[in-house]
Order: C-alpha cells, then sequence, then structure tokens
C-alpha cells in the first residue's frame, strides 16, 4: 500500500508527531476523531506520524483495537507522509507479528522500547539484536532511547553497535535526560569514524529541542498539541536561521513545559487537542490522569498567554 | 460452569499452585501438556490453581491465546478445585473484561496486582477501589503484593481499608519481602479489631512458609515444582504438627531456594516440571531465560541430593 | 547568634536561594568565594539562604569542611535574612548533632529529606515523626520532598498529619514532579479545615514557579543561577502583577530550563555563577559533572540570548 | 603495622566476616563489644575480616567513630588475619583519604561499591577506574557488586576490564542476585583467555554458597552470625567434599535464610551474635529495624530447631 519512497531511512528528518489516540466519552475508538486528528496533523505541516506510541495509550488498546487505530490511520494518512508504528511488547513473537501486519498495511517502519530489567551493555545490545534478526532487514527500526519510562539505558556503545551490525536500525528516538551529550557523541561517533549516520529524533516533549538541533539531531518526535511550532522551528533550522527558530522556539516554551509533566502531560495535551478541535473528547483510558477545575483553568490561562505572546 | 462452591472466599486455605503455560519447542501454547500438567497438579493434592500469573508468562500470550489457555485448564480441572485467574493489566477496561470471560467460564475469582507508578497509600487504594467497583461484589478478588515485580507498596491500612470497604476482597497474596512483620500485622488487626479476617496465602516461591503459617498464613500460593511438599507441608500444619512440618520442608528448601531466584528461576521450574514429566518442553517465550549446560548440571545434583534425603 | 525574628516560620516567602558550596580547582573549601557568593546572593535580595542541600554537595563534604562551610556563611549572611541548613542524613544521630550545631550557630532552621527505602505513609510519617522528636519544638523543620532524588513518596496525609502533631513543621520544600496538584491539595487542605498553614516554597530549578506561586506556594527555593529574577518574580506576584511576573520569568526560562538537567545542572550553574563574578571556579567535587566545550558553548549562547532578550 | 603477607591478593580465599559493628543500649559504640566480637570471630576460624560495610552500620558513624573502630579492630585482630575495609563514599576525597588511614593502620585492602546511578559499562567502568588510579598500586581493592543495594550492575565485561587494567582491582565481592552465570562467566573468562584470575568472595548471606563454590567461588564474604559453618563448609570443599559440605551447610539454610531478610536481617544478626555472648547488646542505630516479641520468638525456635538438627 505504501509506497518504497516512505519506507524509512536514514535520512528522515523534521517532525514525527507522536499521534494521540482519541476515545470519546466513555473511552470507545472514536474512528471520526482519529481522522478529524490526522487531518489536522497533516495540516500542521508534520513531516511523519509515530502512532501507538506510550502517549498513544497502546498498552490500554486490545488487539482489535491496535489493527483498526493502525489501519484506520494509514488510510487517512494515504501514503502523503510516513508513519511509525510502535511495536514494543514484552513478547518477541508479538513483536514480530505487530511489525509484521504494520509493514503489511503500509507503515514506514517500526519503534522499539527495551523491555525493562535489562541491566547492561551487553543485555541491551542483545535484546536489540534478536528484535532486529527477527524483523529482518525489511523492516526499518526506531530505537526509542525513553530510560524514565523504560529503566533502561542505552549507552552510546550499544547504539554504535547495533548501528554497525543491523542496517535495518535508521532512527534513534533520542528520550534519556538529561541526554545532550549522548546525543553529542553519537553524532560525533558517526562524523569521525566513517559509521553510518541515522535520523535522530528527539522526545522529552521537545524541551530541548533547539539545543538538540545544534548538537546534530534531525528534528523531533514528540507530542506536543502545537506541531506547528515545531514544524516551523525545524524549518528555520534547515534554512540556517537558528536565532529566529529559537526565539520562535522560546514563545512556546511556557506551554512546552507544562505538557512536559509526566502522566498528566498527557491529559493536557489531549485537552488541548480538543480546545483546538482535533479530536471530540480529551479522554484518558483508566487508569489514567484526570484534570480538575484548577487544572483547566491554568491551561486556559497558558494558552491565552500564548496567543498574546504571538499575537 | 463452576459450582457456587468454588466461589473463592475468605476460608480459602492450603497450595493455590501456580500455573505454568507450557509451550512446545517452537513457543507455540501446548494442549496437551496443559491437561497433563493440570493432571500432575492435581494428583499432587492442590487446593486450587491461580493461572495466568506472571510465572504463567501472561503478559506473553496473545489475547487468543490467554482464552484459550483459561477455557482448557478450566474444563481439565472440571471443578474439582477453585481456579484464580490473574488479570493484572494496564487497562481498567481489558481488567474487566477479563474477569468476566473468567467468571463466566468458571473461575472462582481473579488476582490482581497493581499498575506500576502508584505511590502513595491514597493512589493505591484508589486504584484497588475503582477494581473492586468495577468488577462488583459477585467477582471475587485476591491482591497481589509483590512490590518487587510492580514497584508498588500496598500497606497495612490500605489492605485493612479494602477489606472494610469491599466484601469480593477475599484473599491477600502476601509476597512483599522482606513482610513477614506486615503479615502478621494484617492477622493481627483482624483478630482484635472485628474486622473480616480474609484469607492469606503466601509467595515469593514459599521461601518462608513454616515462618508464614506459624504468623497466620492459610497456605502459599506459588509455583515451586514439588507441589506435593507444599501440600502436605500445609496439611501437617493444619494437623498441629509443626515440627514434622518444618522438617520435611527443610529437605526441599535447598531446591526452592534455588528457584527462588528471580529470572531463571521460572526456567529452572519449567525444566524441573519437564523432567517430571509433567509438561513435554521446558520452553520460555522470548524475552526469557534460557538454561545453558552449567545450570542443567547444577538442577540435576540439586535434585539428586533432594531425591537421596528423602530416601 | 541570630536573632529571633529569624527563626524560620511558616509566614516565610520569597526566594531561599540553595546556595552552591564553592571550592577551588583543586577541589578544597574556597573561603573567600564562599563570602564574594554569599554577598552576590545578598546583593541579589534573596529572602534567605538553603545552605548544605544537595546541590552544595554537602554529602561530600568532611565533618569539619560542614562545620566550616555553615560558620562561614552564616557569619557573613551576620543575621540579615534567615539561614537553612541541610541536614538530611542516614543517622539520626548526625542530624540531631549537626541541627544543634547549626541552631547554636544562628541557623533558623533545619531542612530534611528522608532516607530511602520508606515505602508506606505509615513509614514516611514515622521517620519524620521521630525526627522532630529529636530535634524538638525548638528546631524549625523544612520537609523536602524530593521523590527524584530519594526515591521516597511523602503523601499529602502524611504532610497533613506532621503539620497537626508538629508544630517545629513549618515549612514544605514542594519539589516532587509532577506535583502541582499536591500542592493545591496542601494548600486546599489548610484552607478549609482550619489546619495550620505552612510555608511552602518549590523546587525543581522553578520550573514551573508562576503557576506554583498561583497555586498557593509563598516563593521560591532553588539555586537557579540569576537569583534576582526569582526575587523580582516573587515580588511581582506579591503586588498583584502576575503577567508582568511571568513575563518576566519566561525571558529566564530557556536558561532555567538548561539548569533543571539533573546532574549537569550543577556544573552549568557553578559555571554560570563563576562567569557572573559569583566564585571564582566552578569545580564539581568527583564523582561529579564536568563540562566539555560544547556545553560551554551552549551555556554562552544561551546566556547571550538571554542578555538580548532582557536588553 | 600490618605484615606484607597480609595485603590482600588473588589467592584470597575462605570465609571473610563482614564485620557487626556493636553499640551498647544507647547507640554509643561499644568497644568492649569489637573486642569480644572480635575475639568471637577469630575463634570461629574466620580467614579475614571486612569491616565498616552496609552491615557494619559504617555510613551511619561518625568520622571519629569510624576511626576509633577500625583501629579497635585492627589492634585486635593484631595481624593474625588480614582485614578489608569498605570505604565506599559518594566523595572520591573521601575514599582516598579513608583508604589511606585504613592502610595505614594496617589494613589488607579495601572494599568499594559504586555510587548510584552509573548507568552504562562506561559510567561503571569509569567509576572505578578513577578510584583504582586515586587510590594506586599500593592499595588492593575488592570490587563489591551489590546492585539491589546500590542500583548499579557491574557487567562481567566492565568487570574483566577492570582486571586487565588495574593490578591492584584483586577480589571481587559477588553479591548480584540472581548472578550465578556472572560468577561462571567470570570464572570461565579468566580461565579460558589468559587473564588473571582474581579471588571471588560471594555474599548475599551465603545463601547460594556450595552453588557458588562448585562454580569457582573462592568462599564467602558475609555477615551469619554462625561463621564457624561457613568456615566448616570452605573446608570441607577445599578438601573435595562436596556432598559432606552441602549437608553441613543445608542444617543452617533455614536460619540463614532468615537472615537473608533484607533490613531486619542485619537485627537478627546482631541478636544472634548477642544471644551467643559475642556482643553484649544487639542495639541497631536510627533509622533501623527493631525486633518485635514475634520476632525474638521465631529466632528462638529457628536457632532451637538448628540445635537439635546438630545434635
Amino acid at each position: 500500500m505504501a509506497t518504497q519512497s516512505h519506507r524509512l531511512t536514514e535520512q528522515a528528518s523534521g517532525v514525527y508527531i507522536i499521534a494521540a489516540t482519541p476515545f470519546d466519552d466513555q473511552g470507545e475508538v472514536d474512528l471520526y476523531s482519529i481522522d478529524s486528528l490526522t487531518d489536522f496533523y497533516l495540516e500542521k505541516g508534520v513531516t511523519g506520524f509515530t502512532i501507538l506510541g506510550m502517549m498513544g495509550e497502546a498498552p490500554k488498546l486490545s488487539e482489535a483495537e491496535t489493527t483498526l487505530v493502525m489501519e484506520r490511520i494509514l488510510k487517512r494518512v494515504d501514503a502523503r507522509v510516513p508513519v511509525v508504528v510502535g511495536v514494543s511488547h514484552s513478547s518477541n513473537r508479538h513483536i514480530e507479528r505487530l511489525s509484521k501486519e504494520a509493514m503489511d498495511l503500509g507503515a514506514a517502519g517500526v519503534m522499539v522500547a527495551p523491555v525493562p530489567n535489562l541491566k547492561t551493555d551487553e543485555q541491551v545490545y542483545g535484546y536489540y539484536a534478536n528484535i532486529a534478526k527477527l524483523l529482518g532487514r525489511g523492516t526499518p527500526i526506531c530505537l526509542q532511547d525513553f530510560p524514565q519510562a523504560t529503566g533502561v539505558h542505552t549507552s552510546v556503545s550499544v547504539i554504535n553497535r547495533l548501528i554497525d551490525e543491523f542496517e535495518q536500525v535508521v532512527m534513534l528516538k533520542h528520550e534519556d535526560f538529561p541526554g545532550m551529550r549522548k546525543l553529542s557523541q553519537v553524532r560525533h561517533d558517526s562524523e569521525t569514524s566513517g559509521r553510518r549516520r541515522i535520523s535522530i529524533l528527539v522526545g522529552n516533549g521537545g524541551l530541548f529541542l533547539p539545543q538538540e538541533i545544534l548538537r546534530g539531531a534531525d528534528g523531533a518526535m514528540t507530542g506536543f498539541a502545537f506541531p506547528e511550532m515545531l514544524v516551523q522551528v525545524c524549518q528555520l533550522f534547515s534554512e540556517g536561521k537558528s536565532e529566529a527558530a529559537e526565539d520562535l522556539f522560546n514563545i512556546y516554551l511556557p506551554l512546552l513545559r507544562h505538557e512536559f509533566q509526566y502522566g498528566i502531560g498527557l491529559a493536557l495535551r489531549k485537552e488541548t487537542l480538543r480546545r483546538r478541535g482535533a479530536i471530540r473528547s480529551a479522554f484518558v483510558r483508566k487508569p489514567g490522569p484526570v484534570l480538575d477545575a484548577r487544572d483547566h483553568e491554568e491551561l486556559t490561562r497558558l494558552i491565552a498567554r500564548q496567543e498574546k505572546a504571538l499575537a
């Protein structure tokens, strides 16, 4: 279904939006909102999508819902931009099955975070090596390096070894915190040693996006509810206008920092997307964060201040 | 399907075996071995079953496999003993759905471990209270208190509050470590304050079973590959023969301690069950522990020593 | 030595600067820089000091150095503003001894973070209750609630219970993350239930200072290297100029967010203080973070951008 | 002061007892009991001492007490057996100072556990490499690999690299859990690759001592309150009587397993040592575990059962 040009490669850059999964107020998957949200992201100019990630509440979907959401988004995107599918799971069989399903449906690649309880470099390497062999060369892989959520630390030497041994490893979602030196090291190692240069997109809500781009990141993979800013910032940086890029970024920084709060950040994002008309309900599946009146009021104030600053 | 007498109650005692899920050497669910393992456990005299727990590799089963395993075991047990079904999941909707399915198929009750990231007493209480309301009075609940795996600490006061407010909370799987004082406190609080006395079965491989029974536990919920010992020890204790019970326990303690090792313990258990003819393959789904030659040799020696001590 | 008016009370507000401990390039305590840094903080208008905290590298000082630093700062401050002394330690005897020494030297109160391995509400309460009894009514206590560093979660109900039972508990250093709802709850509970209202100063580098003041915080207890901003923001909020306050805050937010990085944040702060002439060396004791050329360049750029935005 | 023969080497084997630090009932260091405990350990035939470890409550001693305890034990031992001194600390300067003091007083070597927050192989290696360089070749080092307490995982490749680069690294205190395969790997790597073979002594209360000796461990470094068993077991193994060794071990296993409980285990050990006349008080410094009546009764029963089994 997808054209070959949308296979994820080391050249990927820009904004891969981490897509929310919209539910209705009863918690059922809302197909209408999937479409409207997909349109919203496309209109804002995102370069690609990452679906069924942690922020997409993937672990709370049934298998049928997982397929439904994946199909619906891929159909709506209609091969206009690449779509990466999160396939992290406690069972390798499941990762293999879901990856195959995703690629068959036209996904550009898959994103994999390690299972918990991997402790040493050898263990982390071994885990990813097994997955890479299981999926084969035909399935581009994005490594999700998010130790705050997984408890697993992926060292620069493990990343380099995976790059050297598996051509299907084409992207790093850089989400270690603090992690700027790690980013610089991965970049440095590819520049000085003839190592293949993979794509690095940054997460953590984009909190350090300008600094990370200046250190060699190729863009962002995050779910900030104002993706147009991320898009413009990446664009300005690519044009060499780093000061203008960061000026723009800083206008949004207060709200971006607000969304950066783990847990409740997802509820804030969905509510912001709802207010912007992108989805019909901000429902988060249980157990999950719920905004109270004070949270709503605070969000309203921050959005109003942002609008004023942009005016 | 199940008779009402098999509904899990506060009076539950003895040995609820944590059942392994048998796979063949290719990792497929092995229905033949499910039957033979079920028969094995029943022959050894277990009081009940707990299926689809962590040791049952439940998170590595697909939804269809989950149903398949549950149906097969429940059918084979044929209401001879109560079967508790592990339903822990990151989504409450899934817990609700799986619990309903289990109860409809004849389960005696469900076991629930908390999701990670619950930090305070209020949060742990809130989590379980929501689950209890969702499942309703008709679904007996066993609280799985296993902080080494979940990272969540369930205090005595939370346990007491849940006992007081939800009649469907009828059992505690006590698996905190070290946790003997907690066990004594829960017992003490029910004896002195008129609080409902629930069943307490102990986990952690049974490492402290004699001490825990003397502190008021009603038996064990664990997967030691020689369940006949657990059965006899509980029987002897119930007859007041605590010294004989502990003498017997101690003969098995070296091997039990060996199985107590997190991670590799599951592979050791499955291999022991295979050697005993209960299952056809010791396969553990990936990523998971794999025994090497040294591990096999060590296990052989420990089993031989145990047999000699029993002779 | 200190006047009674500097005893820490529930009315404390404004900016209690978390003071760095200056070393020379060989790692020896630099008394000259202690004086210059103390002067720097006072000139910037801080309301109080918090010394010997985690950012003050307190666990890396010898006992003699601890006394030396404490004496030197208290002497230099000369009772102009209150000084809170961090006394967290794995031994209660040490906390008692150091607290007595601090109070005798003129400290306004002490700050205590819990030891690791406290899990339940009862355990956290028990820990603090023991400390409060040990120190007595004459030693004002600031509770440091910083689970990211300690692994201990202090619930609202534990905080409330400590407020109710120990009059010496007069301040909460609020540093849970995300923690804004907790802040609101502590405030709400004191407003609606007749509970004593204690001072709440916020940490986490001040990343959410405006939002937290709007939720009822009384100020900041953090070590941002531009304390004059914190002072002005608190002042503007106290005058009801919340929009102007947040406008000012946001100019500094990019750098403040940069310092927020755990670990390396301390090296960035000390380097910034060095550049501003407040200390002579940015040395951090080993093991500890060291800035590389890229880190320096990045910091230079962020400071330059901040200066331009302020111009 | 110490003879050169007591410098710790790769040939170390047998039982290095982790010495408790005796206090009186008011919590003051009890010099009389230090002497009697030292005599007790020597009478039981230990090969060496490890003092000021975690079980020695080292982090709860003042600097003066640390020196006092170290001097007293070293004097009492009087160079009859080697004494290893725990010097783990958050500051490298402190490790250097304490190590020098220990070696000057006649210690055989020092034991170092890594600081928390080391995540990757490179970070763990870097930490230990810095310490090794700081202490120099003249100070034999025992690596304490105890991730359950430190949160740091030291991989086989890091251990091997340290062995290869630093001749002063002569011993591994193996305390990872489960960790038997790691032990086998370290041994295997030294046997097959011409790598220097260092001493490996096992911790974790000795819970797997027979298995670990069969896998190549040279003995135990733990604090079980019946050290004579550890001594005899090591002796029997060295004579090739592995079955007799394990038979003896298993008689003590129930009590040893009981002491294995983290936290309360220390209180149980001190109480057992008190009952055996080795120390005058079982006091543990606060915050710390305190035995209640039920704990005492349980301990009494387990000791009585052990005595009966030995009779």
